[in-house]
Order: C-alpha cells, then structure tokens, then sequence
C-alpha cells in the first residue's frame, strides 16, 4: 500500500504564498513564485522526457536548480544529480549507467554536456528554467514509493553506483531531522554545500516539505557565509569540516544569537575543531550521514552537541542503526563493527541491482561503536574511503585509473591527514615501464576530478599484499604516513 | 509496501532517557520510565490478549491509561477506546460490536465495566498497570498500515461506528500538526480532553513522537489550568469553546508569555470568544477535526490566528481537502458545500464495513467553504450533528432511544444554541400513549449518556416532514428554537 501526499511545494504555496522560499544572489522567490515556476519548468521538461523517465542535471547551486529538483517529480521524472567536478570520462559512465532520457546543464557546461552524451536532447538549465510562460503543470499527489533521485557513490568495487532514493526516502530525512532539531517560525536554512551531493540536496526538500526560506548560494565563500548569517539571519547552516574551519578564520566576533545549529557533516571532524567550537559557544551538531540514507542517518541532539563532543548523535527517529561485529552479532557498548542502518529512509537500492527489501539491513561498511548510553561514534568511514573536503574518494576508483597506465603494475591508494580537507589521496605504485611522477598525474587528471587526483606517488618495487594477494591497506597506509607525513 | 518505524516512544526514551515525559497530579515519569512502564504492561496485555487482538479500555485520564495507550500496540494488540460517560448499554453495543480480547477498567468503573462484557476477562486497571516487574516485553517496530485504536463515532443512522485508525493515521497526524505548530525544545502540551476522544489521545501520541512532555490532567477545571498554563510552563493546550470560556472567566491577569498555542477544537467557536481572546493577545488557534481524521484535519497557522478570526485555516500538509457541491464537482471560492478529505492521516473505515481505498475521499458531512485564498471556514457541521462542550451527539441515536419508549410515536432530536455549551440536544415527540416529559427524561437518562439526554421535550401533534415522509429537521429547529429560545 504505497503513501500518496500532497505535492509539498505547493502545499507551503498554499498555505504561505508570500513566504520567502528562496533567497540567492540575484533574486528571492517566495513560494508562490517558486511554485509557480516549477510547474512551469516541470510543463517543459514533461515536453523532452516521458513519464517515468529520467532527466540528468549538471550544473552548480542556482536558482534553477531548485526548480528543477521540485519539477521533475511534479512530471513522474525521475532526477540524476551529476557531480560538475567529475571529468567528462567519469560523467559519461554515469549517463550511460542511468540512461536518462535528456540531459540539463547549465549554460558554462553546456560542452561538456553535448560531449557525455550522445543521441539524446541537451538543454540548457537557463533555458528550461525561463520565467512562467503560458504552461504550468499542475501538482499532483506525490507517491512516496516513487524513485525521486539517482546519485552516483563510488563503491569499493571502483565502479561508482547509482543509489536510488525515493520521494519518501527524502520525506522520512526531512522529518526525522525536524524531530531532531525542532522547527521555529523564524528557521532559515543556508545552502552552501553543492546541490548534486545529498547533503545541499536535502536542504532543498526540507524547506519545501517545511514551509521554510532557504538562502542558496554558490559555493562556499567564509566571508559571505558570515555576512550571511548574521545579514540573513541565519538559524541553521550545513558544512563539512574544511568550511568551518575556514568560517572560524575569518569570523573574529561571537557568532550571531540567532543561529542555532551547524550542522557538521561530510566524515569525521577534527577534535581540535570541535573543542575551539564549544569554547567559542557556536551550536555545533555533528552527523553521519551518507547518500544511501538520504543525507543524515545519526545526528547530535542540539541539547548534547556540547557535552557529547566527538560523537554523532544517536539515529534519526524513523532510522533503526545497529553495529554489527564479525560474527554478526549486535556489538556490545564499546565495541566496535560495522554501522548498519534500517528504515524509511534508507535508499531501497542501486541502478541495475536487486533491490534491498526493507526489513533488510544496509551494510554501510563504515566501523564505529555505541557508547554505554547509544551516542554513536564513527571510528572509520568503510575501511578504505577517503574523504577531503565532504568529497568521497574511493581508493579502487583511482588505483583502477593507475592501473589503466601501461607502465602501472600494481597501485595502492590511502587517504593521509591533511590539516585542512581532512584527508588527502596518496598512491604507491609499482611500474613496469618507466614512468614519471608528472606523467600519472597529467594521467589521472585527464580521467579523474581533480579532487580525486593522488597529491603525491611513490614508485615502491612492491606494495604489501596478504598472502591471498589482498593489498594490505593499513600497512600501506602506515608506511606513507612515515614516509609522505603529515 | 508498509511502513516500519521504531517504536516511537522507546525511541524518544533511547534519546532523552532523563526528559519527563508524563506529568500528572501523583507523579512524573521520564521517558525511560514511561518506556520501561509500557515494556511492563505490554508484557502484561500479551498474557490476556492475543496479537492481533482487541482490548477496551474504559477509564478517565490517568497516568495508566498512558501506559495503556503505549504498550498495547507493542503487543500488537488493538486499542478500542471506550467513553466512559455513556450508559451500560451503550458501552455493550460498543463491546459487542467491536468483541475485545479483554476490557481494563479503572477500578471505580469495574462494576459497570463487568456488567457489559460475559465471559471474557475484565482487569482493572491499577492492576495492569502496576509498577513494573520482572517481565517487560521490549519495543519492536511500528507497521504503520497496523491497526492502532478503534474509537466510535455515532453515525446518522443512530448506531455508533467504530472508527478504525492505524498507527499511520495518528503519526501522520502528529507530523502535519509539528509542520504546521512546529516544535520547540520547551514545549509541554497539557491534556484536559478526555483520552478516549482522539482530541486528547493525539496529545499522548504527539508527545511519544515528538519527545515532548505532556501534562495529563483528569478533567478540566479551569483554576487548575490556569494553575498549570503558568506553574508547568505549558506552551500549547487543547481546549474546546466551553472550557475556554471557564478558563477567560477565572484568568485575570495576562495570559503567561510563553503559551503559543491554545488549540480550539470540538466544534465551531462563538465569534464573541475568539473577539475577546484577540483582545486579550490570547494565541487561539482554530481546528477543524474528527475521529475519522485521527484529531486535526485543518488547523489555522499561528501566524494566521488573529488575522482569521473564525477560520479553522487550512489542511494539515499531509491532508488533502476539498469542498464538494451537490452536483459532484469542487466548489469555486466562496461556494458552500461538503468538506471532503483524503491522505494518509485518514481513518481507513470502520469496523464491519468495507474500507475505503486510499485513493477515495472520505465526506465528513460537514459543510464549509473555502475563501479565495483557501481559508476553510465550517459552516455546520454533518447537517443534524449536535456539538455539545465539544461531545458530539447525533441526533437518530438520541431518536431512536425515544421511539423506542411505548408511548412515543415520532420524535425529531435538534441542537439549541446554548451560550455554555454551545448547543443543547432538544426533542419534539408525537406520543400515542399518555406519557410525561419527566419520564421520557428519565426513560433516556437511564440508556443514554447523560450529554445526550435532551435538555427539553416538546410534545407536538405532528412533526414537519417532506413528502416522502423525511423529517425536515431545519424546519422543526427553527420551529423550535421560536418555542424554547436561547
């Protein structure tokens, strides 16, 4: 029996039309504005793509965008976010893995766009979203069985995945964290972090589903961020580690009263971070979360984000999580295994695989523990992930690339500490043919965003393997961290 | 495909163990005491009751019809919730009809509770709920398509209907009210409406899932609330008009700040009332609600609630509404007609009866009208329905219950403005034997509950009908009211 609601845009259109919906830059819509122009938009993207089908999106945070993402369910078109950092190589497998029936990118990238995909219509984002015309699509009921968003997460097999989220994955977050963090009349949340990643996704669908202005920017600018907060009057904002510490080095006064939670996500922070928050009083609220659960799966309660430093916070309330040790038990408190995760809003599955049955866990591959009193902590994302800047980098992906040059034998890659991403990628190679650091590295660049590109390789005459052959990860890692540092 | 969440009260009691989650007169409980209280009688219910069974509860708001309420869906045993002002043969048509497992009564009500149930077990309630024991039964997952409560409605036939609503019903429910209330950390809802009306019940249920302490009164007394608004620091309450009034009557001094709410429902509002709480700064917000609907089917917005004087405002973001004309189709702004409603907050049917897909509408009866900017205003509710302190009384069983006595030949039953009550249940009787009004009274009193029983009875040599012999009962009220006045 599949759950049919009211199109939640337009539902806060209804009831609070004047509202603002959308601050950015250049405008600010209000919920009838923004309403109105994604029936607009989902009137013309119901032109190019069927019902049922799916419309690709590359592009960065505009206005748009927004229109875009409340469009294409109101058509029964399904979304692939599209990562604009990903090398034309890297989209192309994505477009074909998802098949989508047209593509939409914004004008700057309408190139790349036309080069990834082929006998399928390429419209410019700035075309279809064009103010009203004549043609609105009306809102319908939204099914919350219905597949909303396909985005791409690497695997471990180094072949990345589409993860399908439905519209009640998203619904199920978006409440979830509203039972988290409250809801005040007064909530503005600030969208910095990209759009085609969950995390900027699902600011998006909490201020529709809320009733809630969002202020969209960009990118990520420390000093606009902090005239935002206090100009904008700011009560909730998300960032991963790096942006907080660069918002904390350019942000000298006490951070304004009004702002209630920052929401810190994108893997682990630094402790150091956390404790220069707390003394400095800023409401940080630290959260696991991943794109398969539909952005966060545990979060701090903003009454614990002091006293529980360190730690992110206990399931979302519609999230079922468990730690499950070798042997498949439930972990003991203190002990850690393998985070798994089970409820409404965990994703049903991958493109092109069985789906998961919902009484079924999801294995997250990511190692932590429960306290005594069931506040998790994250002791390592799944054993190999690698993450800089809230960006995930899977080892496979770039060792696989390596692998692809005729002078690569073997390639190991591990993230090392670096004291402002995070993380940062670093490969040990064994050649066959002779070869030059610079030349893997105009390599991987040609074939890998840059963000996934080895900030240093080390030739070795072998890489340590167990005796079945498996690279030995951990060791490996030790021996660059001696040798590369931090 | 249903819904599985956790438990939501052991959920809350997971995150904030130390948070009081029940207030009353005798004692507070936490959430983990609530939690491990519900654990106890669970375990209790499941030796009395079989999974998938029914169990009656007939009792006044105390702390252990709360635990009640919690722990029989953690026995997967259905809730049938019993008014415990009606008559003995009114709760056997109930106990009959809906043929519970077992009945748990307070102990003051065990003598009534065992005159109207044979051959299966009554238990009192201090009983079930003792403080906890040895056995709990722990909280497994919620399956929101799982029949939660059944609650009777008395229909225009003259038979009550048992009102069957899911697990589902009651959180969507509680969702659309936190997205249209929102939900502040200091929250604290008091409940002074009786549990077995879904008017209080959704309170109970509210606080599990929002982890909000609820204040449980036994009855309404308005010193007491007024006690309470200020002492408990009470930030939303749930009245109807007649209490409001008692409260306006003994609060002289301005209403404490931090009360955000005082939800009005149970029927329509004198204009006069809600005048004077707009001068007062008194922040009423009006509903729109049934049993059917799990509580609140459209709600005025804080923001809207001294704008809209005498709106119920509009529906809860789950709820879909529309207005229907006697041709079928919807009606255009302004226009009257039958308030109809769909989504996932409404009861799926009742007992006995073919449920309804949840594709189909549910018409309430009611008649309203939206204005242009989609503001619902009730105009009357289900035609004969008579609202009485927030009880409702249908006319045909207060009929019936006449026609029934020897003497009686007709009778029409309609609702008399009433300047407390808000209406008053008054009857016209066409007799074919020698009878008094005194008897007739006492005749009723003794079968009815004692809100239903008419205030005054007129005997008339005939009653206005139509043609086809149907009693015209706006005829026979205004007829009435020129005869019994205000």
């Amino acid at each position: 029996m599949t759950t049919l609601i009211p199109d939640w845009l337009a539902r806060q259109a209804a009831l609070h039309p004047q509202r603002p919906a959308l601050i950015s830059a250049e405008t600010r819509y209000t919920f009838a504005e923004l309403d109105r122009w994604t029936g607009a938009v989902a009137a013309r993207l119901s032109q190019l793509v069927p019902k049922g089908g799916r419309v690709a999106v590359l592009a960065r945070n505009r206005p748009a965008y927004v229109a875009v993402v409340h469009a294409a369910p109101r058509a029964a078109i399904t979304l692939v976010l599209l990562n604009t950092r990903l090398t034309a190589a890297e989209l192309a497998f994505q477009i074909n893995d998802s098949a989508p029936d047209a593509l939409v990118a914004e004008r700057e990238l309408l190139a790349v766009a036309r080069e990834v995909i082929a006998q399928k219509p390429v419209i410019a984002l700035e075309d279809l979203a064009a103010p009203p015309g004549d043609e609105e699509l009306p809102a319908t009921l939204i099914d919350l069985s219905a597949p909303h968003t396909i985005i791409y997460t690497s695997g471990t097999t180094g072949r990345p995945k589409g993860a399908i989220l439905t519209a009640g994955n998203h619904w199920w977050n978006a409440i979830g964290s509203l039972l988290n963090l409250g809801l005040r009349d007064d909530d503005r949340w600030l969208a910095v972090l990209p759009l085609f990643h969950v995390g900027g996704l699902s600011i998006l669908l909490r201020g529709a589903i809320y009733g809630m202005p969002v202020v969209l920017r960009e990118r990520f600018d420390p000093s606009a961020v902090w005239r935002d907060l206090t100009e904008q009057r700011i009560t909730i904002v998300s960032l991963v580690a790096v942006m907080l510490q660069r918002l904390l080095a350019v942000a000298p006064e006490p951070f304004p009263h009004h702002l209630r939670c920052v929401l810190l996500g994108g893997g682990p922070a630094p402790q150091a971070l956390l404790e220069q928050c707390a003394q400095r009083g800023i409401p940080v609220t630290q959260t696991y979360g991943m794109t398969e659960a539909a952005s966060q799966a545990a979060t701090l309660s903003p009454a614990d984000a002091l006293r529980r430093l360190g730690s992110a916070g206990k399931p979302l309330a519609p999230v079922e999580l468990r730690i499950v040790t070798a042997n498949g038990q439930n972990a003991a408190p203190g002990e850690v295994g393998e985070i798994s995760l089970r409820g409404p809003t965990i994703s049903p599955g991958y493109l092109g695989m069985a789906p998961r049955p919902p009484t079924e866990w999801f294995h997250t591959g990511d190692l932590g523990y429960l306290d005594a009193e069931g506040y998790l902590y994250v002791v390592d994302r799944r054993s190999d992930l690698i993450i800089a800047g809230g960006e995930n980098i899977y080892p496979a992906e770039v060792e696989a690339t390596l692998l692809s040059h005729p002078a690569v034998a073997e390639a190991g890659v591990v993230g090392l500490p670096d004291p402002e991403w995070g993380q940062r990628p670093v490969a040990a190679v064994v050649t066959q043919q002779t070869v030059t650091v610079a030349e893997l590295i105009d390599y991987c660049r040609a074939r890998l965003a840059g963000y996934k590109v080895p900030k240093a390789i080390i030739f070795l005459p072998e890489l340590p393997r167990t005796a079945a052959g498996k690279l030995r990860r951990h060791e490996l890692r030790e021996w660059l961290m001696s040798r590369v540092g931090e």
